[in-house]
């Protein structure tokens, strides 16, 4: 393989992120079917046609499967991207967009992992030890834009309260049934926050 | 007992909520020191010197006793009493007030609670979901204030907001050692939110 030929491993990538999803898509189906303690790794190996030995190169626990967070990265990815002349808050909104990107656009899954989730504290707990780390290298990315300690408050509640916008977009978008934008969502909610969350006019 | 003798009441309400206090840091304490799975309500009953009984005419399972969350009526009542026509983000200023009281009155017991809850995901699951029940409450109360139907998007985002800054408080504080004063860094999270969050002056 050379610089002028990155076929194959475009294809290798792509039939890679085709089993990761199908793995996800199984566990997450079988689970929601049958409840957590009723799925093996086997069950959702066989649904997604491969061996269980392949599924653990893909997740190290079944746990993985069911609250893999594919946004993480590409949160941080996306927030180094922003110019640094943009404030904080508005560099957030951007970089949480690509998440509410890849939600949206894989929005069955992700209805299934939130009603999954939302039936399964163990997983549930998962999900927020997964996004407490997530804040924490956001929390550290602001500060650095910032030329702030790490340990000052401003970047620690900025990511706070993004996170709040997050959740209350993502919950608003699932209780919807997935229906409309939800990145009209989250740049409602930002907003709001940036307006200073002032009361709504009253009717 | 009438109305112009209320001491007995007081009395036994007063021994009531000092068993509540001993069976919760009996609790933790042993808990931090032996590990969640090493401690039996027999354990922490003998430890607060009364019978497994007792412990559960308090709480209901051994992880109650220790995500106990005093605030969430408290926080309703202190919301509650904040005139309507204070905007909704200052009134939750206010009653989340009542909970810092609370921990900071009580610190040694919140410190030890909060590094607990963080070593046992299992534990951080209850606090999450037991806080997403206080969430739901607040937010109806304050979709009642404005006049606003229950799934608006406002009364979630400022209850979300809201929590994120006693998130971020309390984090802060518990970092600290609990020093410093824990009103005072809620008041200051609430004013950046309410500025709209700008960026800090650059140094």
């Amino acid at each position: 393989m050379t610089l002028d030929d990155p076929t194959p491993l475009g294809r290798r990538d792509r039939k890679k992120r085709q089993t990761h999803a199908a793995l996800a898509a199984a566990a997450l189906r079988l689970v929601a079917e049958r409840g957590l303690d009723q799925v093996t790794v086997e069950d959702i190996s066989e649904a997604a046609d491969v061996s269980a030995r392949t599924f653990f190169n893909y997740f190290p626990t079944k746990d993985d499967a069911l609250v893999c967070d594919p946004g993480a990265d590409a949160v941080l990815r996306a927030l180094a991207a922003v110019p640094t002349d943009q404030p904080a808050l508005e560099a957030l909104r951007r970089a949480l967009g690509e998440v509410v990107h890849e939600v949206q656009g894989d929005a069955e899954l992700w209805l299934l992992r939130l009603r999954v989730v939302m039936q399964h504290p163990v997983l549930l707990a998962r999900m927020v030890s997964g996004n407490a780390a997530t804040e924490q290298a956001l929390v550290e990315a602001v500060a650095a834009r910032l030329g702030l300690p790490p340990d000052d408050v401003y970047p620690v509640l900025v990511v706070a309260v993004a996170g709040a916008a997050l959740r209350t977009a993502m919950l608003r978008w699932a209780t919807s049934g997935g229906t409309g934008s939800l990145s009209a969502l989250l740049d409602e909610a930002f907003a709001a926050i940036a307006a200073g969350l002032p009361d709504p006019e009253r009717g």
